[in-house]
């Protein structure tokens, strides 16, 4: 058998010797001996088409024949024992780093929220949809500037190269470009994929959960973009995570902003990333960022320094409009009067309370084009010491004191949706993503301290044995129950004892038991126990599941 | 750039050869010249480990070259262009290979199938857990036999080797070895992932949905597992997809009645797993893989072939505890005593119509210890060219004519915790996997059929502008209407015609119109709109919520 693989291999070598040859094929001609050859210009730019066409068919030829290599060696590895059994099972029993399991109890406070913002998307019209958990990675390809190298990718084996998806907005955006979609009002709730250093208490995790509801269509400023904020308000208001502000940017204004500053163009993305980690990082540390890595003059950034430091309201809009630098540029006007309006339209929503207009907001991605937001969760002032800050211990300035971190986010990108188009054709979007897994922390550190225990499952009914030899008549009883839509279960021994049974209604606080005994089956009846006053009364065994309806009903 | 990737590819292979070499070096020593060499027994011993011992280092080492070099292939192939982003995105917008979108009318679709399971698996006092979507490699190696080889790996990137959970019962077993949990009834409904060969249209995808209930706990026989027949039996009761079969086995049953008919211990997984083709193939091509591929004598085929055409119920059983050859193997009277209080309990059940002792059935996982089951739908002979039964042209006898296929499946499985426990621990379980995927199908096919259109969205009401200038009193009672928690949208126009917005209304089935006008908003009030009866009365502005919901419970 192993001799058979080994003559195998030598032989796909010495026949197919992919080695040698397709890499001397490929090699271009030099410009020098294509001039020499060809005299006309239609002539050379032909002669050039076809040497490209040559070049490209050959690299693909090229690319196939490694596949096929690299598909050969992982079957002799494979042949060899290489993805076999271990032995023993001796690693270490964990789940991938940065990730973790739900437990029941996880999984309800979970599913609590999601369901609670599934009502806040259905409320403003939104149709779900859902995506693959991997796309093509040139789908993923130039869309995430610097944080691209935190894509986790899958292995070629053989054949497309694949991507885990790195938020929800890409797939969105490929998805409307794929169908030629124009207008949808989707959400999508699904797990994204990070390789970044995660802070598992503080809710950053590699594998996580996002919540997305985007408007896609092309439709009058700011009416869309208003009712995200107002829908990153009404998620926040039903959570009830304690209170929050919803801090409003504005790109093209950023863009103004540092233009009037004297920034070179071609500098606004790296100064604007700069600018981003002002929430996380003081003005002394983001300024020395752009002086000593992005290469900005000292004054310059003082200027950025100065507007950054501003937030406020309609009034800062005015103030800015007015501002003798500002004016005179028209991104920095037609950002403020975006942002004027956006605030109107806040304030239609009764949202005044809730909204900041925030210079320092920049948001990390690289493909907004309008208005930015970010829902960010206050500390407590009455809970000094609360489960929530505690959490922060030992991270030195990763936050400001008077906030708990950003727990929404999101804004307008007008371009992405176009990146996927053959010819180009845009389709204008504008989103909110809320940070469940912020929120699952902060409710699971609420409810640890409370020491209320959330209830599992939802079983309605226990079906207990008061004697021996009663399996049979549980059964019986259990599939009337099912069959009437009762949620009741029972112990899978043949004879518990009937305490057993009792205190585990109790632990699981299950609402209702039925206790059957030779003597009432004789007649007929059952006993039917409400747990927690521990009253019991005789029911018709034909009349149960109405009499457990209506007890549950109280 | 090019050449010198050239020359790189070709000293790789001039100093490390890797195709030579190790090849030879893994050849074993022929046995006799080990003969020849060593006198005494414990010498002949101490050789025989020390040989075992170098060839395992130099299969470790080849391993390991081979692993080299599929690395310096592959960096080669995207030196080639294979990970760089492309100047324009000229790639083909698609899904990877056997995956799909849900668009929003998959999605309502697909929300309904999996809330009716929930419910049943509730009704049963299932608990929900979740796992990640990858685990550590060694979590699934060694767990699927010979379908290890569709398991999809993560690319090494620097840290732990990740592969994609193939199904959701090895993550359940390693989250129960984990945690230290010896007993649970939990369910989980995510996605798994399979290299498979996809069949898009029947529902066999590289990316799909299982919903898996499990009984996890030491417990008296065969409760647990006839609860879980009767799991599968409302679960596909509650879809209403067409009639069904529950087609119950035992693998102790099988083991015996391979070792009745003269089948070798060590081949009766592999004799297994061809029985298990023959809901997909004729007896005669599975006897031939029995005979020519797993080297079963004809003989002993034969009389593998009279038992698997049984099926039955309760007298079966009987039949086969009289049958001279059986009584005579311990595992397989254990087997059918077991199949004997199965088919009691589901006869309690009220399933006696619904299942069918069948021992062809053998399902092919290796993990199988005790009871296995299927769920098959029936071809339905009232429309024989449903569309069910077109997506199987082309398919040359995989599916057999009286059925469309298996929709649900599962079975006891002792001894897969135990493989992750570092004591070995077992934790007996049994349970059930619903293949929603093929049941999506079959209601998409049914759904597309019938020209109903589902609704893909819940709004309740639409606001509409009656002339221009209306916008902002729009918001104003969009406001109103979501902070009572009604239902609402409009259109994102400034000025939208009436007609257009009417049009909507009925187009996305929305039942109520709110029609805006300057007349009536100087005396307070609004029109409301029954969009299918076209009726139109006015209401309040302050009324209006209490007045829509009257309305909608009409």
């Amino acid at each position: 058998m192993l001799r058979s693989i080994g003559r195998q291999w030598r032989c796909s070598v010495a026949f197919q010797c992919p080695c040698l040859c397709p890499a001397r094929q490929q090699l271009p001609l030099a410009p020098s001996s294509v001039g020499r050859a060809i005299s006309t210009s239609v002539g050379q730019q032909l002669k050039a088409q076809q040497q490209q066409q040559l070049q490209e068919q050959q690299q693909q030829q090229q690319m196939h024949k490694i596949d096929e290599e690299v598909s050969r060696l992982l079957a002799l590895k494979a042949k060899l024992g290489g993805d076999a059994a271990p032995a023993n099972q001796k690693f270490t029993l964990k789940t991938p780093k940065g990730t973790r399991d739900y437990a029941p109890q996880q999984m309800t406070l979970r599913q609590g929220v999601l369901d609670k913002i599934v009502q806040v998307f259905k409320r403003h019209g939104g149709e779900a949809i859902d995506t693959p958990v991997f796309e093509l990675k040139e789908v993923l390809t130039g869309k995430y500037g610097e944080d691209s190298k935190l894509i986790y990718d899958l292995k070629d084996q053989g054949g497309e190269i694949l991507s885990m998806r790195y938020d929800l907005t890409v797939p969105l955006a490929r998805y409307l470009a794929m169908n030629k979609i124009s207008s949808i009002k989707r959400y999508h709730i699904a797990k994204v994929y990070r390789r970044d250093n995660p802070a598992m208490t503080r809710g950053r995790y590699r594998e996580f959960y996002q919540c997305d509801f985007d408007i896609a269509g092309t439709y009058d400023p700011m009416l869309a973009d208003a009712e995200c904020v107002k829908i990153v308000a009404e998620v926040l208001d039903t959570l009830d995570i304690g209170d929050y502000v919803i801090k409003l940017n504005h790109r093209q204004l950023l863009d103004g902003m540092f233009e009037a500053c004297g920034v070179p163009a071609n500098n606004f993305r790296a100064i604007c990333s700069a600018v981003d980690k002002l929430d996380k990082s003081p003005w002394a540390d983001v300024r020395k960022e752009m002086v000593d890595e992005k290469g900005l003059d000292g004054a310059t950034a003082d200027k950025i320094g100065e507007y950054v430091r501003l937030s406020g309201g309609a009034e800062l809009v005015e103030q800015l409009l007015a501002d003798e630098k500002l004016k005179a540029v028209p991104n920095a006007v037609k950002g403020l009067e975006g942002m004027q309006l956006l605030l109107k339209y806040c304030s239609l929503f009764g949202l005044e309370e809730r909204i900041s207009f925030d210079l320092s907001l920049a948001r990390g991605l690289d493909y907004y084009t309008g208005v930015i937001y970010e829902g960010v969760l206050k500390a407590e002032p009455s809970a000094p010491a609360s489960p929530v800050k505690e959490l922060h211990n030992g991270d030195q300035a990763l936050e400001q004191s008077s906030t708990v971190g950003s727990v929404a986010g999101g804004g307008r990108y007008d371009n992405l949706v176009g990146m996927f188009d053959p010819r180009g054709k845009a389709v204008p979007c504008v989103g909110v993503s809320i940070g469940v897994e912020r929120i699952f922390s902060v409710l699971e550190a609420k409810f640890a301290a409370s020491n209320v225990k959330l209830r599992t499952n939802d079983v309605e009914v226990y079906v207990a044995s008061a004697h021996k030899g009663l399996h049979e008549q549980r059964l019986r009883v259990l599939n009337q129950l099912w069959n009437a839509g009762i949620k009741a279960e029972h112990s899978y021994k043949l004879n518990p004892k009937l305490l057993v049974q009792l205190q585990h209604c109790e632990e699981h606080q299950i609402p209702l038991a039925i206790v059957l005994g030779d003597a009432e089956l004789a007649q007929g009846i059952v006993k039917l126990r409400e747990v927690t006053t521990r009253q019991e009364s005789n029911v018709n065994l034909a009349d149960l599941p109405n009499e457990i309806r209506r007890r549950l009903q109280k």
